[in-house]
């Protein structure tokens, strides 16, 4: 049986409902989190659940106060999921509300949490840079993991039908910034180079984790740039660092 | 009793859930319309559901093949919404799915139909020019109504900080796009101009009408041409036209 954690209860997935007027369903506005878990242990939950809470600040939802760690090893246990490999996407978006955009005075924020079994990720995945999408480099929701993932929705439609895994998004100025659900970074001989994320790239916890034990720098990607890199490689927490192949 | 429209039958609102699986709650995958009833009767029904269903179209989302006019007029009647002004929101997600971007091969759209009183729209409104966020020009989203409102939620939120009731959103080259959640257009003398869908515009029914009808031309508008032009009005379905006061 599928147990999700959703607003203070553990309960099996059919007896969730969303409320109809949820802003997460009906404006896109919330945040959300995926971590991996390994043999019943979710891996850096702490810096998942804190940017969670930040991404939550920046968006004027109010964060849960709840032992999001803990929450998160219950709702493995439960599931059963104690061996292999498992993701745990946490949803908060800011709950139902009365029409409109203009968020209302008191809110009640919707808090889901569920896992997932994933298989172990690819050696190497083809990529094909989107041609009907760019990020977008001008709003603060392309560095949130924000409910708002249509591009990216739309980025992927494009690159399976032109048989690919999975495409590269340029942002408004031509630059790269990273694949449909994950960080971007190439090799230029031993130096490891990402996008800054004012090129309009996601916060992602493996390339913070990447960055700050020195083994990349922050610089921007042009194209030609990366097509001239001696690798590419796309990060995120559940598949970790996978080789790309950029379609020619 | 609020009854809604909701996957082939009509029910109240609290017999209503969501699928916690749901594209439309996780991703931000669907698209939506609203429109204006008077007295009961949906203006211009056609051309939104047309609309509606290019945009399920443009997402790859299958459109929906119901009546949706009579539907429509259906829910005001058992609403009792047969006086006054009324919004009629139609959401399209493209339904619940395994964990991931990729669509499924199969998938099995959600369709909701509400209808809300709404009041008369105001003589003026004030806005200010949004700091945080943009409009983005180079994505296919910025011209279709689709769930991913993030930006719009953001501005207003901006907006309603400075004490203006609504923001004027740019794209990333600084050109002038539309309000959160209604087109722009200025008046030069006796030109109405409004910009173009390419600068990252909703392709919004009223905007659409005043253009067909000869009333308006389609052209770039700069900051700078904003603040010159002789009177700044916004238009969406609900509200008609309105006028726009600019902060400064």
């Amino acid at each position: 049986m599928d147990i999700l954690f959703y607003n203070g209860s553990f309960l099996p997935a059919e007896k969730i409902s969303i409320d109809p007027s949820d802003r997460g369903f009906l404006l896109g506005d919330g945040v959300f989190d995926t971590m991996l878990s390994v043999d019943g242990n979710p891996l850096h939950d702490h810096a998942h659940f804190t940017r969670l809470k930040t991404h939550a600040d920046i968006m004027g939802i109010p964060a849960p106060t709840m032992d999001l760690p803990r929450i998160a090893a219950d709702l493995l246990k439960r599931n059963g999921f104690i061996k292999g490999r498992h993701a745990i996407r946490t949803t908060l978006s800011r709950g139902p509300a009365p029409r409109g955009l203009a968020i209302p005075e008191t809110v009640n924020p919707t808090l889901m949490m569920r896992a997932f079994p994933v298989p172990d990720p690819p050696a190497t995945i083809q990529v094909a840079i989107a041609r009907t999408v760019r990020r977008n480099e001008g709003s603060v929701l392309s560095r949130i993991k924000s409910l708002n993932y249509g591009d990216s929705v739309l980025a992927m439609r494009e690159a399976k039908q032109s048989g690919a895994d999975d495409a590269i998004l340029l942002n408004n100025r031509g630059e790269v910034c990273c694949l449909t659900a994950s960080n971007i970074m190439i090799m230029e001989g031993d130096t490891i180079i990402t996008p800054p994320l004012s090129c309009g790239v996601l916060d992602g916890i493996e390339r913070g984790l990447i960055i700050s034990s020195g083994q990349a720098r922050k610089d921007v990607i042009t194209v030609e740039r990366l097509k001239a890199a001696d690798a590419v490689f796309c990060v995120n927490s559940i598949i970790g660092k996978v080789k790309v192949l950029i379609q020619s």
